[in-house]
C-alpha cells in the first residue's frame, strides 16, 4: 500500500484524512465508453472480452486515461464462478445472463465443486496480473466477486429473475439444502477473493445485487450470515496485509447496522438512501461509499454538479466517504457527464476535508 | 362504523383492542382463484371486468365467499384515474398496463383536467355501492388510489417501467413540471377517494408502488408530500367520520418515520422489513399493515404456519396490526394455502391480545 501513488481511496476505506474524497464508480469500463464498445466488438462476445486477460485489462484501464479517477475496477462479472463450477454461462445484451445447466436439485447442488481460482479462473488472475503492471502503482486495483446468496439466486434460476421463485422456494422449502448452497459458495467466493488478492487485488468488494429481495430473517440467514464468511476468510488468509473489504447490497437500506456488523471496512449504498443519515447510523463502525442514482448523470451537468453538492453535503465534513454511483453506470449516459461528476467532486469536495 | 358487524379492521387501525388479528390480502380478489378467472373470461378483458360494476361487485366479493377475511376491498385498478383523465388504458395480462397517450411534453401535463368521480370514473363509485349493499355491514370495505407520484410513473413512461428513465428524468430536469403534474394527480386522486368514502368505502389506501425507486429527497418531495396533500384533503373533506388511510410504499423501509407523519393512520409494509423493528419505530404513532412474502404461499402449509408464528411474534403482544402480505398475493397461489394462512392467523393471533 504505501508505494501507491494514489491512497485516496485506501485512506478513505479506512476513514483516515484524506485531501479530498476519492471517486470510482461502478461499471466506470462498460458499455457508455466508445472505446469499450470497439473493444467488445474486436472480441466478438462478452465472455471472451471477460477471459481473454489483454482484452480485459484493456478495457480495465479505458477509464483511467480518460477521467482522473482514484480506483481501477477489474473488469470481469460476477457469474464467472459459476461458469467456473461447471453451470455454462452465456451474456447477450439483450437477454442477460444465462445459465445452461440451472441448479434444479438437491443432487445437482451436492455435485458442486469449489473452482481452483488459477485453474478454472486463471484469466481472472491473469488479468488483474496485467492490470497491476499496467497501472504501475498509479491507483489501487479493486477485485470483486457476487456475494454467495446472489451467485445462488443466479444459479438456481438460470438467469436473472423478476420474483425469484425458483430460489426463494428452495430456500423457504428446503433451507438445509439452501445452506449446502451457500457453504459451497462461500468457500468458492473466498477461494476466488484471496487468489484475487493474491494476484495484485488491494481491495475487494462484495456486490450482493440481490439480498434485498428478502425478508430481513432471510437476509440476515441467507445473504449476510454467508459475506460474513468470506469476509472472515479473508482476514484469516490476509491479516498482515489486512485487504479492505466493500459490501453492497442493493435494497439493503433496512439492514445497514448488521452490514456493519460483518466485518466489512465499508458498506455501499444504493441512490435510495440518504448518507448523511446512514453515516449517522455507522458511520462509526465502516467507510460510506456512494450513492449518486445513475439516472442523474442522464440529466444536465448543473443537476449533475447539484447533486454532487447534495451528496457531499449531507456525508458532511470528514473521512470516511468514497463517491460513487448507486448502481452501475448507464450505457446512455455521455462520457463529458462524469467527466462533469468527477470535476465536481475535485472542486467541491476538498472543502469537506479542511 | 358502528353498526359493523365485523370492528377488526377499523379498531385495529386505530389501534384499539381486538380479540385476534385482523386479515386481509392484497390482490384476494384476482387470479389465483377459479371463479374470478371464471369471471374475468366472461367479462372478455380486463378493462369491462373493471369497468362493469356488477361484474368488479362480483370478483370483490369471491374471496369473502370462500374465506373469514376482515375486510373487503374493492376490485378496480390504480390506473382508472389516469385512463379517466384520457390516457387511453389497455391491460393485458402478458404485457401489463400501457396508455395509448404517455405523457411526453409540458403542454400535455398541463393540458390535464381532473375528472369527475361521478362522472368518468362513475363506474368505480357504482361498484362500491353495489358491494356496500351485498356486503350487508359485514365486514368493512376499502377503496383504493395509487399515488400521484406512482400514477405520474405510468402516465409519463406510458407502461410498467424497468429503470423509470423518463419519468426520473422530467422530475430532475424539469422539477417545475413534476410538480405541476403531480399536484393534478394529488387533486384527482384526492377527488376520487372523497367520492369513494361517499359511496360507501370505509376504509381507503394508497397504493405507492413506485415511491421506492426515488432518493430520499425526491421520495419526500415527489412522492410523500403529495400523498400528504392526499391525505390532507380526505381529512379535511371527512372530519366528522374520519376515514382510516393507509400508505403502502414498496421499497419505503427508509422513510418509516416521515410516512408515519403524513397523516395516515396505517403503514402497509413490504416484507423485506421486520415488522417487529418498523413497530419500535413508528408503533406509537400508526398501524402497521403486513408483512409476510407472498411466495411463503407457494410453500408448504407448515411453512405458512411458521412464518405466521414469526410475524406475529415480531410484532408482539397488543395492538395495532392488520395482517396481509408485503405484495399481492401471486396467480400461481392455491387457494387451499390462503385458507391455511387465515386458519393459523385465528389460531396463533389470540395470545396476542389476551
Amino acid at each position: 500500500m504505501t508505494d501507491l501513488k494514489n491512497q485516496r481511496l485506501l485512506r478513505a476505506l479506512r476513514r483516515h484524512p484524506v485531501d479530498r474524497t476519492p471517486v470510482w464508480l461502478m461499471r466506470q469500463a462498460g458499455r457508455y465508453l466508445p472505446e469499450y464498445q470497439a473493444t467488445r466488438s474486436r472480441a466478438g462476445d462478452f465472455m471472451t472480452l471477460c477471459t481473454t486477460p489483454e482484452l480485459a485489462c484493456e478495457v480495465t484501464l479505458q477509464p483511467l486515461s480518460r477521467f482522473p479517477l482514484d480506483a481501477a475496477i477489474l473488469f470481469s462479472d460476477i457469474l464467472t464462478i459459476p461458469h467456473a463450477m461447471g453451470l455454462g454461462l452465456s451474456i447477450t445484451d439483450g437477454d442477460g445472463p444465462r445459465f445452461k445447466h440451472p441448479l434444479r436439485s438437491e443432487r445437482a447442488i451436492r455435485a458442486l465443486g469449489v473452482p481452483d481460482p488459477e485453474k478454472e479462473l486463471r484469466y481472472v488472475m491473469d488479468t488483474i496480473r496485467l492490470v497491476r503492471q499496467e497501472l504501475d502503482r498509479r491507483v489501487p486495483l479493486i477485485g470483486f466477486a457476487g456475494s454467495p446468496w446472489t451467485l445462488a439466486t443466479y444459479m438456481v434460476e438460470g438467469h436473472a429473475s423478476k420474483d425469484f421463485r425458483q430460489v426463494k422456494g428452495l430456500a423457504y422449502e428446503q433451507p438445509n439444502v439452501m445452506h449446502r448452497l451457500l457453504e459451497i459458495l462461500a468457500n468458492a467466493v473466498a477461494r476466488c477473493l484471496n487468489a484475487q488478492v493474491a494476484a495484485g487485488a488491494e481491495v475487494v468488494m462484495i456486490f450482493d445485487t440481490w439480498g434485498g429481495v428478502l425478508t430481513t430473517s432471510g437476509y440476515l440467514d441467507f445473504s449476510l450470515a454467508y459475506s460474513r464468511r468470506v469476509i472472515q476468510r479473508l482476514n484469516t488468509n490476509n491479516k498482515n496485509s489486512a485487504v479492505p473489504v466493500i459490501l453492497f447490497t442493493k435494497g439493503g437500506g433496512a439492514w445497514l447496522d448488521a452490514m456493519a456488523d460483518s466485518g466489512c471496512d465499508a458498506i455501499g449504498l444504493d441512490w435510495t438512501l440518504d448518507i448523511g443519515a446512514a453515516r449517522q447510523r455507522v458511520g462509526q463502525h465502516v467507510a460510506l461509499q456512494g450513492n449518486m442514482d445513475p439516472m442523474i448523470l442522464l440529466a444536465s451537468p448543473d443537476r449533475i454538479r447539484e447533486e454532487v453538492k447534495a451528496i457531499l453535503g449531507s456525508y458532511g465534513q470528514g473521512a470516511g466517504h468514497i463517491f460513487n454511483l448507486g448502481h452501475g453506470v448507464l450505457a446512455e449516459t455521455k462520457p463529458e457527464h462524469v467527466e462533469v461528476l468527477i470535476q465536481a467532486i475535485h472542486e467541491l469536495s476538498p472543502a469537506y476535508h479542511a
